[in-house]
């Protein structure tokens, strides 16, 4: 069993911009020498999360409208009272949406549907560098 | 460390319909030799998610009504706009909820606790048949 | 490649009560010989979640408060009909947020963010004592 370790960089507009990491975590891949294990994706942030989705600009748009209803940002948050950088909403979105991905790898490629893509969820409110852990278990 | 992968199929209802796959994974664990280790399940879907439940009928229809809370089937989606499917709903739930989840292996049996099951939920709007990815690390 | 296997226990008083259970886990990883690798969390109950967040006051106010409004503690739910234990929403809300995150281990530490905590998230509505899953693997 082999590990392989590696991180990658991405600029984001902030407001729930959403992005498509696939191609990116595929070409790690390609690079490594797993055939068959898992890929553990993480976001080192408190304002950013992970998950999967049919990456088309409707699904997009729907995605954002969904988390005004369920965390909206025109809410009052004790968080902003307190530290008065207006993300309170980001944080809450963050937290329910999770910062972690799990997808097996089998013949050196990722086990993704047809229609589905990873994404990188950043709803903070200005545009930041984030960073992607990339941690390959397998042989 | 050795890994076991193996996937297995699940007809579905659709309509958030809810699937109770324990039986079926714990008996993948038995014929696997990993005493020791880690269980990654994936559903390779974008309507489709994993999560662990108590799997009784209150929690399932408790379960059901509070999607349509979070992203209600009635609601206008630009999914749907775009390409006339009425599944809009499906996919923000799917994307929500999440397609993996991981459980530690222990003693050649799954650590979940004694009310805890593990799910699969259907989001989309027509019964599928369902693959779940297993991916087995340990030794 | 390394197997380290582990449970701890941590007191809650139920009713969303949100703990910060980063410190015990860092003291987890130092006391193994996992230097590289990823660190799997899992709570073995269906009314308990782990998710990360910004662990200060105003986000566990607001993330408690975001409950409220995902699954509220005064809805009627059809487990609390037929079990008459008061936790239905207890068990959504598990659900929705997950029993389980992974997290990249690097240099024999977590690789999480500056403002970013790991938490248990209690929704039953009474104190209990929980238990942690805690599976390392890597080298």
């Amino acid at each position: 069993m082999k590990i392989f370790t590696i991180e990658f960089e991405i600029d984001t507009q902030g407001n729930t911009d959403i992005l498509d990491i696939t191609g990116k975590v595929e070409e790690i891949i390609r690079s490594s020498d797993i055939e068959t294990g898992i890929c553990v994706l993480f976001t080192p942030s408190s304002t950013s999360s992970l998950t999967t989705i049919e990456f088309e600009p409707g699904c997009l748009e729907d995605l954002k409208r969904s988390f005004e209803r369920i965390a909206p940002s025109t809410d009052r948050y004790a968080h902003n009272a307190r530290w008065g950088d207006g993300n309170g909403h980001s944080h809450i979105r963050a937290a329910l949406l999770g910062a972690s991905v799990t997808i097996p790898i089998q013949n050196h490629r990722l086990t993704l549907g047809t229609w589905q893509q990873i994404i990188l969820v950043d709803f903070d409110i200005r545009p930041r560098r984030r960073q992607v852990k990339v941690q390959l278990l397998g042989e």
